[in-house]
């Protein structure tokens, strides 16, 4: 994680909008904190939850994308060894999809 | 909405319990954008949104489990309509499952 | 499971189209074998995979609402207990969550 | 997809065993059938689509992986275009994400 830190990730292009999304998503959970201090009905609840859910997987696959896309062409921090880089993909890929 | 809002809802014994959760996810999501701001390593990004949607996940569940348990019973804000309550109640699953 | 296996399943009504849509499914697999025998691009596999999943899921949401509707009400199979009827079908839905 | 079929995939050594899973999950289908035909309690039918739905996660995300290796060294069937082969990988991510 150290070294990887200083190369160019996947994601660099869109970083601010990237962090724009996020923070939205932050407010949204603030949101639904809020929610459930005022004690709303637990379906309006789930339903926010799942918008932020929708919205973050969303996110997670632009920047499997990116890091694709950076990765397969070469450099980018990932892993020098192919066999280390698929395994590291497709732990993150297997992540997403089972959840 | 209206009414359903001063009903009891499902979760409100464990209200206080889930605050605090929902606003450690409200902590890891700004550390996300964090993590975005320090160009770190997307695999690494993608693996926090993982373990977000994880614990988003698990707080939907229990917010499920306790909306029936509400609303089998009878009472606790939910549609009086048995149709209507299980159209929403199917509604909110399907969100869950499909994402 | 004894005992439930005499009560009217929630799927009752719908019985003989659901068993012709699960005869679909299986020859969909069938055809997914043929697809690997014949050395078929992964990609093309994958994608009928998905296929079926999606088929298999709107078939275990239509189960799970037929089953709410009947145990909702009351008879049906389920538990007596409300609790473990509560527990089993929360079960069911956590293993369509995540699969 | 025409040409691509002549090619080798990236599943060619496992393809007895991914074959066999195939045939076991055909037989689990066929099993789900049976189930509907006598009637059985919902949730064991249900429990038992989230098993094949799992086991053909597994067997996706196995493909995955093989179409993966294949396609990130050259050959393989994949497009030429790297473009296209990203967007190809990344479509069928997508299909098993959001399923």
């Amino acid at each position: 994680m150290s070294a990887t830190e200083h190369a160019t990730p996947g994601y660099h292009a869109d970083k601010d909008a990237l962090i724009k999304r996020l923070h939205r998503i932050e407010g949204q959970v603030r949101g639904i904190e809020k929610m459930v201090e005022d004690d709303r009905y637990c379906i309006d609840v789930i339903t926010q939850i799942s918008a932020v859910q929708a919205a973050l997987e969303k996110i997670a696959l632009g920047l499997l994308d990116g890091h694709v896309r950076v990765c397969m062409g070469a450099d980018g921090g990932a892993p020098a060894d192919p066999d280390e880089r698929i395994q590291e993909l497709m732990g993150a890929v297997g992540r997403l999809v089972k959840r």
